[in-house]
């Protein structure tokens, strides 16, 4: 599926078919006057995604219901750079409000804890398994204590679970073992957590411990996707930097194609995790002539070229790093082109499609 | 099943099936000198129990190999006077060392959590559950954020799990989802917890809410087994009273008759939970002459009859319950009648039956 060619001297040019930001974060879902949604798109189309699948949960917004869904939509409608989706978020009252209008323009629901008060008790959960339609995805970013309850609610309501940001060995082992079983579930990690840890920034909370990050590089072959995710933006927060919502999304393919070059990934092993297993998993129409080439061997400096118009820190700021997007096709139109994006808007909403 | 027999003038005697104190806590469990084992025996036989299933965890002894088993069985094979079995503790250390032998020679393996740092980790529980004998049970008391994974790998490796001392609606809930799916679980709740609750004992962790025990006889057809377990020796503990390995036992069966004269159970309820599904659950012989003859009606204070030894001490202390036990028959010999044991010890190890 991917093919090499010769470009330019010695840099190899791959392509792969349009790539998913699957679990994308927007800080500020819905404010009347936010950019988070361009931004992300922008950053999603720069950084060599077509289409960017968003979270239902910001900072401290997030889509539960009709009126939220539909002043998030207006938001990324306006200039919707890659192709895109919306979700839903579970919450422990809008079981009986998330209606079959609701359902069908929606992409998952989000079944989303953070430690706090608002999350979900089992009565919930079990509640919304019982409710959600079976032929959509239910996604979630349960860890630790909370991973366990939701794959038993899911085996026992024969649900389709996908856990994002898996970042510890005992939850991989969880999901190893239920998938096993014929469970369907099926994880994704952050691209951060592959490359950053703890040890490194022992202010942030975000990421995996150091054996942990061991783990999941020992275990690739039980993930099924990679993901963007929040960690970019958390881990800039935490270490009190300029984080937007285009945090880490232009770094995450160059990381993946370095880590190719450095022979701890393959190609293949990148285009199953941003393309097939995502179009798989979220029932995702597989676009013609929407690509992405890559140049393997071109050493890019990140945050290089036109694309960003706000300054956001990156871990990665001033580093080389060994792979860049060189061109973004969406729906036959180049998009994206030596760090420019086109003119021409080419994404489309495909948060019905199942 | 339960035969109602005119007794003395007003009363009423009936007469149950051996029944089985399936959770019996013994403080100290390992101590050469303890006569934890003899009281819980004596109690147990007092309180109407032909059998005691003893917990391996005691107040901070636990069964945990060959040494500890075989201490344990020297304390109680001393004056066995119920039938009794042991069981082993599942340790994040003898997933290894717990041979075909040690197997053979104990009724369950016990997984328990104390929310400390010796708890099992989910590799741990999955390692114990990959290698102990199919054929006979695991019981745990996770509860809460410990149950799910259990419940979850209990499914995936296809195990009978017994949930011990169930205290909270979502607990339930999690249980009654998995039995509806045909996972092989089952569960118990504390007898003390049925009649008294945290509001009562502000000072007591070990207690349900008024509203969890509410929902627990909401649900009664969804448990299993009534147990005795650490409950009342906690409650004892935790309100700075007297504790032994007596606590609890002796009000346990007329707690439940009490319950029946008022109409919240039926005769057939208790036979069930304290009989029928723990001789099912624990693939327990099914002794013939082995019976307990209890009055309704006759209003008996708790402590009294010469059973008792030590002074212990009760909630129901100088309260009157209606209903007491009258006789105890094990193997065809009376081993207990009217406040007083048999001098004959008919009680026997059972540990190795399936
Ligand atoms: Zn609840
Ligand atoms: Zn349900
Ligand atoms: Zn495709
Ligand atoms: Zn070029
Ligand atoms: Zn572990
Ligand atoms: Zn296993
Ligand atoms: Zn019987
Ligand atoms: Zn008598």
């Amino acid at each position: 599926e991917v093919s090499p060619v010769d470009f330019k001297t010695s840099h190899e040019t791959y392509t792969f078919p349009g790539l998913v930001n699957i679990a994308a974060f927007v800080p500020d879902l819905t404010a009347q006057t936010t950019d988070d949604f361009v931004e992300a798109t922008k950053a999603s189309l720069s950084g060599g995604f077509a289409t960017a699948l968003f979270l239902p949960v910001g900072d401290n917004t997030r889509i539960v219901d009709q009126e939220t869904l539909e002043i998030a939509r207006a938001n990324v409608s306006k200039t919707p750079y890659s192709n895109f989706a919306l979700s839903i978020t579970a919450s422990p009252s809008n079981v009986k409000s998330i209606d079959e209008e609701l359902e069908a323009n929606v992409k998952s629901l989000f079944v989303t804890f953070n430690g706090s008060s608002l999350d979900l008790s089992v009565h919930d959960v079990a509640a919304h398994f019982g409710s959600w339609p079976v032929d959509k995805p239910i996604v979630t970013n349960a860890k630790g204590t909370d991973l366990a309850p939701l794959l038993l609610l899911a085996g026992l309501h024969e649900r389709t679970v996908h856990v994002i940001n898996v970042q510890s060995k005992e939850d991989l082992l969880l999901i190893s073992l239920s998938k096993a079983k014929k469970l369907k579930v099926t994880c994704d990690v952050s691209i951060f957590a592959l490359f950053f840890s703890k040890e490194q920034y022992p202010e942030a909370t975000c990421l995996p411990s150091a054996e942990d990050q061991k783990a999941l590089w020992q275990n690739l072959e039980s993930i099924d996707a990679f993901s963007v995710g929040s960690v970019p933006y958390r881990l800039a927060k935490e270490l009190n930097k300029e984080a937007s919502a285009r945090s880490g999304i232009e770094e995450a393919l160059p990381l993946l194609l370095t880590a190719v070059s450095e022979g701890r990934l393959t190609l293949n092993d990148i285009q199953t995790r941003l393309h097939d297993s995502p179009v798989r998993i979220f029932g995702l129409p597989d676009q013609t002539q929407t690509n992405v080439e890559v140049v393997m061997g071109r050493r890019a400096q990140v945050g290089h070229g036109g694309a960003r118009k706000s300054k956001v820190w990156s871990p990665l700021e001033g580093k080389l790093l060994n792979g860049a997007v060189h061109r973004v096709v969406v729906h036959g139109q180049t998009a994206f082109l030596d760090g420019v994006l086109g003119a021409t808007l080419a994404g489309r909403d495909i948060s019905s499609t199942t």
